[in-house]
């Protein structure tokens, strides 16, 4: 099997967030979770219809174009159903209406009780890694080292795998949880008082270790912010027009290369690129994970025999 | 507050399923999760910039139409979180762009940390709850007996959620999960040898309480299946036309109204009420939690004041 | 090893409800709780006294004739403690006093330390099997086509496992949980003001995949309930007699045929034959599970040695 | 309401073991698994049948004569469905047919929902407790120092209520666990190579807070287990005739005072009073948790009322 | 009750990392989890000998000087027991010999049961925090904006708790995870082939809210990671001399102000002080969590009576 | 590899109260919780910088003398970790500073991964278990046959492992949790209005199967706890020679062999040898748990390869 555009390596490299290593652990017991959300005390038509000892060969498909997420977890729910992988496209793979992205053999029960489940993760995943390798793709055209960006807007019990799949697509995870950095928003500023007031407040009260980002909505703001020493700004609902203004304002003022440009609110398909020639460092996007079309991928059984 | 064209009665009736009794546990469970989530160890940002004496007055408002779904469950994450209720319309409640759906007051902290969980449920729910409504509102005017009814084409670990959100919008939950019914498809009838023997199978082998669905493709296959004795018959991936056919020889055949009909495979909305025109009982629809817009609704603090 | 009367293809046939396929997570969780429960922090005993690599053989018999159940339980929780099955009978075979039902070999501490597990499974789990199949055998002497159901009156924590002894006793499973369909009694019918009206109810809150059942006292109230298009009738404490009248009224009136009839209450292994003899197609018994006399079963070390 | 024989006082002082404080976080989690194990999603015929806003008030009363057990587990699951408690006995009560033993108030709903788990409970604690009481009565005839001991033969899952069920009706709890204390049987016996060996490996290798008991069959192993310092004696399987001179030889020795007594295997209703008089400190009897029957009782719904 | 030397509110602000508000859910875990691990089934002792309508009133002491933290924790454990706080000094608070930290009232039970946990949490976590003050007011001495951090060598199970009581004393918590920031070792280096390469992958493949440390052994070193653009330097096992030495080369380069320093390995309470002077951001101590003396604190009670 | 002074088999006849065996269960669960306590998402720095076809070995190595522990749990954990284990010297072993205790291979990412949670359990066991044989020597070269024992005063969360400890070090483990055995205290029996009372009540709501424990502070109390039957006398906070004198008086009385007799409270290493020489039991030491320095362990990496 092939892939395309996208060389597997670079896909490789950018997914290490979230290891393939010991935190198995947590991946297993949302995987067994999924399942039983689906499955309960069992799948009652497969085990009474379909004889015990019948196998099958299935294969999954593209329906229509995308970038291929979700294979790791679908391996591992195959093989938590004893059924074997005969070959599979890597995740991140850019692959066209009518592949095959996996082949699989086992007890033709186990392959259609976890059917659905599989399919669900496919669909959803592929669904946000070809979206976001679309949305990269285009702000690359413009600016070749710009970060597209997901949010916390994520459905609730599957960020994870949402996140993942924003990887797969090329895209930055942008904070997992609350307590992954520091993001200052216009509420914490008016609380604390101002925004030199919050940004102090966040550097006594929280560990070295943690990077502060603070949300401003206009230019006068950003240059407060930038002077108080913070690691992120972000620019926050502003044309691209404001945008490449307070770009050059920080720059002017030699605080330009201290930190890191954000933009986020009101970024859209279709002035994405606008944006993305504006000279920042990363472009966020909440519909990346929270109005996303599933890509279309079906399972169908290509064979059957007993067992013998 | 009021609603509108649907009354909260109605809605009320329809959405007894999943009860708001001692299954509380499970609802509570899985919040907690959601929240967890989120939070990791704790907003850093809001814990470490925000006064813990602070108290906030805080309103969700509806950025676009819709019907409003997710309202159980923020009242429940309010209340985890020690902030009041102030008002609040009904789950199922049909709203206008720019309406208050819930006002709230508590420590800000608390308001602020919550945030994120509350509106992505409000916002995912709510999205399926509309677009269903939709869906049911069109096909009941062609058929007012009608049911519009999703599948088990959801997120992993979110299905209650949207399931609920279905039946929020006037739809039907069909099974929540493998347990719940027996549905042949194609893959059970060709392991079993036939529709008869996988029908008499099903019968022998699971309890009585439980009822049996066909998923045939053709006229022949629906008389063949209608003869077994089931309880519900689904035309999968028939034109409206085929289906009208299809109920009609079941008429002459006098097999019509000993069995419901489903339709399934392949309806949008821009056919779906030539289906609602063939005389069937229910149209299921993968779209409903696969693909949805979510409902855009944010968050906003009225006023702030130091506890005393 | 041989079974007897009972062929174990016809047994395998009436035990597919509960999946011997991916839902063995939850067998495992539930195997692992009731080990953890009985072993503690460890056997003390065991693991002071008995050589660590000390290796045995043992054989579990049955000591009064049954229904063998458990065995599936049994193989899981010896191969959770690394000892090697040997033969076994399968679940549901009949055996008579002194049977040899499993012969297994391992470290002498792992079958020291779960063996009070394994027979307390065995022996309650047989009991149950054993006390159905009689009941089936003698009402289907009557009528060969009835069914014996059990209730909901299971051990809290074990039901599941009292169901699936049931089914290897013949015996259907009946409602595993209150969500598997719809059984309107006479507290229902009262708090909703007739049975038409509580008919009518439930039909519109609950998904069209969801059988309902009527639970009724006399024959007025029967042909009440089976004119309102329902799957199930329930006579409940009627004698066999006023079954046989029931029956009848249905059938002039044309509704035998459209529904199943169930006898409830009241009946007892003394009684049985008069009910199956009434026209029935199940009779559900309450003490299927809840008084149960457990199968006497042993386990004995037939031989040590120590591994080399 | 009124108890009778059995003062409750005297119940209270021996059921101290499981305290009813803080492990009240341990019986929370077990009840609500069971109210889960019964409920699942919800119990969809109350709720789309019996109206939200309906109030019902409801006796639970008994079929037969019994002492009373579940009582604290009943109010808790009642409290936690919003039910409120109007009066009850005490558990350990004895009671009599017809006897109202809770009377609670509350949603119609709440009440439906749990109703069933609550019997469940009640039934099984009950014909415990019951046959419990009569055979420590029965012993207690004939030595007022006796003890009525349980074994480990209980229902997987079940263990902790099955064990204070018995301490309701007079007996002890033995142990709860394999780490309670160390139990010698005679495959430990054979596997250390003799008695003596067997002590002393258990005295070395267990902390001293432990009490080491040993099992014997004949006189002669009675009196070599007695000389190693052993905390209890365990005579299995032997005749009451034997189990006197087992007693007589050991006083002979010098052994007896040193040493509690405990008659194990074979010991039934019938040979009870001969046991009883055999000059031992306990009798323990696995049939009064593995083939009781259970208490009959039932809950009716004595009102019902519109809130308001 | 009076604090000493350090005020409450500057104590309350260092606090902030973990809130104290809806993560308040997985500290009820963990407490839940301590309590169940001391107590079992139950205070076998207490619920068999002290009356359960005995009321006590008790004080915990300190037996030596320290600085007091657990006094969260405690409270609400106290609260799961239904036992009253009377009055209690704040968490941070430094207190001496002899002074009462908390007082409580309730069923004496419940005190005696949760007594050693209670106890248990306080003289770890004071212990701990009694030595980071002792480090941080001793480096402040020398340079008063030094902070003083712990690492990850802490206690399996109970690093939340290590960590907070480390910011009580006033010091810093640094990575509670693996994936709360990069740092990159020796062993990271040479596997990536050099620090430029390995700083390059990490900034490539982890999400840019992520601080990247790089931990070096000499002064040359210390120059390339400080031009890779990195956010914090660790020097490694180097001495005061060494350490003063590679600032100020870095300042000769213009590096220095664009990254933290921190010194870690071979910091003593002895040396602590030549480090502080040597111009740096951070010292780091393994022994704040891994070789702690537990503060001597006891629980008395000091009246009881029958509760009316 | 070679251990030192103790033996292995002389270690392993200790080990035993915890077994190797089924319960290993709960082993795996507290050794994946301490994994994902320090993990979390995963090693963001490992898997960004190593690559993931690296294959290393790497050695634990011993930077002072001592007793090591700890080994079972970092096996099972590399096995975890998919990391093979080439060598180790068994727990219980005395090591001297320098000594390689355990040597490695495997993926470098998940040697690294795991490196600190191995190193925490091996410092934190392996200081417990040193000082632990150091009390243990020292007492015995006095009464070669008295017993060390820790108490409750443990590391919440931990406390298994630092029983596993004390056990490895030679010491007895004392209770585990309050439900192990009967011990009265001076609150008890004031609660309860004297000694004698309080332990008829512990008798009567006890099992049988547990042991009574008195604590007493002077040799008049001695006595009539004595006379009460129990099964081990507590003298707490008595000098060595009050020790002594309550000793004679208990043989003059003839009461001294009925029992077991334990020193508690103001034990030091400095006065050990003075209460080993006073003629009882065991000595408890709290200091043992809750006051120990880490064993000095590093693990480094020798070799590293591409794998093919």
């Amino acid at each position: 099997m092939q892939q395309y555009s996208v060389s597997i390596d670079d896909i490789r490299s950018r997914c290490r967030i979230m290891s393939d290593g010991l935190d198995s652990s947590v991946l297993r017991d949302k995987l067994l979770e999924y399942l039983r959300e689906d499955i309960g005390f069992g799948d009652i038509t497969t085990n009474s219809v379909v004889p015990s000892d019948l196998v099958a060969e299935a294969v999954i498909t593209l329906k229509s174009d995308g970038v291929v997420a979700g294979i790791r977890e679908s391996i591992y729910i195959f093989e938590l159903a004893s059924v074997e992988i005969i070959e599979h496209v890597y995740d991140g793979a850019v692959a066209h209406k009518g592949q095959i992205v996996m082949k699989v053999k086992g007890p033709a029960r186990s392959i259609l009780t976890v059917e659905r489940t599989v399919l669900n993760l496919l669909m959803r995943m592929g669904g946000i890694a070809t979206l976001t390798r679309k949305m990269v793709d285009e702000a690359r055209s413009i600016n070749h080292a710009i970060k597209i960006a997901c949010t916390r807007k994520t459905t609730p019990g599957f960020r994870l795998f949402e996140k993942r799949a924003v990887e797969l697509g090329g895209g930055d995870t942008h904070r997992l949880r609350l307590d992954d950095a520091v993001l200052i928003k216009s509420n914490h500023i008016s609380a604390a008082g101002g925004i030199k007031e919050a940004v102090e407040r966040a550097k006594s009260s929280t560990s070295f270790t943690k990077k502060i980002e603070v949300e401003v909505t206009s230019i006068d703001e950003a240059l407060d912010a930038a002077k108080c020493g913070i690691d992120i700004l972000m620019l926050d609902n502003m044309s691209p027009n404001e945008v490449e203004q307070a770009v050059s304002s920080l720059s002017e003022m030699d605080l330009r290369n201290r930190l890191m440009i954000e933009i986020s609110g009101g970024v859209t398909p279709e002035n994405l690129k606008s944006y993305a020639a504006a000279g920042v460092d990363i472009i966020s996007m909440g519909m990346l994970t929270h109005s996303v079309k599933a890509l279309d991928i079906n399972l169908r059984i290509t064979k059957t025999w007993i067992s013998t």
